[in-house]
């Protein structure tokens, strides 16, 4: 899927016990409907997105967005599990991402292209396993199953 | 559809008689597939796909983009016909680009934000009425139909 | 977004007190990736996705589909945010359908053109006013603000 | 890339000399947009889009679909350059079908689902080697490069 919106808040940026970087953000994206009955475009309900970049790319969001920033990302929806403290069970959905970069539509960039890495596929893609979870505390990741984490979402 | 690629050129920016830009550009994807037989990536054949991206974005476009740019690109797949002055009917596909943006994979941006429009769809839709083709010679402008073109694809 | 997966269950339709048709089902799509270790392709984590498609095509996938089928399914995701008894907010997230159909990928099917209705968007596009919700309950759709359900997800 | 439209014709359906099924098709899209200054929705120019499926898929395409049906394919648009007799260079567009199947929007259908073949990846993706082209001539397939065919596009 493909998404474009305004970035909630500066990037978070985070590391892998084994050094792989990530890089975290929230995605607003209004729709744009029409109304047939007053004839005029309206903003739908905004749709809140949050979003995982890897390696190469997540090093370089972290550092060329910030809150605000109007983005096209492109990547794959993904659904996580968790159990709150209560033992309830709660999902979240999120993006992980293919390729993102600023909308030219409200802006111009400057591009500064950086040393390609040994691997063309090693930008952006999520690791071969999600062990090593920079967002998962400590207790959750001893947990066992799906995951355990707090009260509070792990990010 | 989205596309991601790099563009094969600097993007061409011109001016319909009525004084909207319009920027003209090519990108070329290439897809990687899984060859099982020998267990590796391989690049397919690339795609090469001509975008048109309008008003304020198309100026954008300009001043951020060049040749060997890697992009990200949302738009609509569109088809144009055209006659050779051979009398032979030519379709070349494009797409209408509504978002764009340099892609984070290989590159870090600084992001300039520029004064809104009035409008907040004006930045990349094309113009209702498709008449003033900014790439239409005069000959083809004045001919009916589909529009007629040189020997040459009018770009 | 494009979404293809099996009916996790047979879809359910209503209708609202308006009298307009809608069909709920839930997609589960499991992506395969590609493990360099093994080099094997492997089930990743499952999507579940809650899908909802109104008037005319709505009551074409309550005949047609039923849990099992696999469906290609394009539609915008949406989010809705409710609140629990306890007070706390919840969101859930969907997939609102423009057009919906059987994968052929397994399977082969008879086809029957139903007659067509007046405005050629009325099939699957939801209403402007999202205002008679067929799921809400007597108390969610007397609750001011973004709707108050009990404590189960309203569906 | 995800395209909605209606047959142009039956699906044609041949076979490699290696014995694989693919079937060949034509969607025609028109895209609605909105006309400002009339504020009416009003029919675009419509898109045809040349669509190539393989293995299962395509038997179960040829054997469920024909001229007129609605349906929502989803695959990867693939550019196809062969040389005319006279030794111009020309250029299609194709889409390699991922998925396919009927929309549910003006039709029921009734599903059969067929036996599953032995991997799951079988049915609908595309040779790893893109030699053996059911529809190519004889001379094209003897011919070095990118193909030569004669005057005719090759299908």
């Amino acid at each position: 899927m493909t998404v474009v919106g305004n970035l909630t808040d500066d990037p978070e940026l985070r590391f892998t016990p084994s050094g792989a970087a990530v890089a975290k953000f929230r995605v607003a994206s209004t729709p744009r409907t029409f109304d047939k009955q007053s004839s005029e475009w309206r903003d739908g309900e905004p749709l809140f997105l949050t979003c995982n970049v890897w390696r190469d790319a997540a090093e370089h969001v972290a550092e060329s967005l910030k809150r605000g920033t109007r983005v096209i990302v492109q990547g794959r929806l993904r659904q996580r599990s968790y159990e709150t403290r209560e033992g309830e069970k709660r999902t979240v959905f999120e993006l992980e991402v293919d390729e993102i970069g600023p909308s030219l539509r409200y802006a111009t960039v400057a591009v500064k292209r950086m040393t390609r890495g040994t691997g063309a596929n090693n930008a952006a893609a999520s690791p071969a396993g999600q062990g090593d979870d920079p967002w998962s505390t400590p207790a959750a990741s001893a947990a066992t199953g799906g995951g355990s984490f707090g009260d509070e979402p792990p990010f």
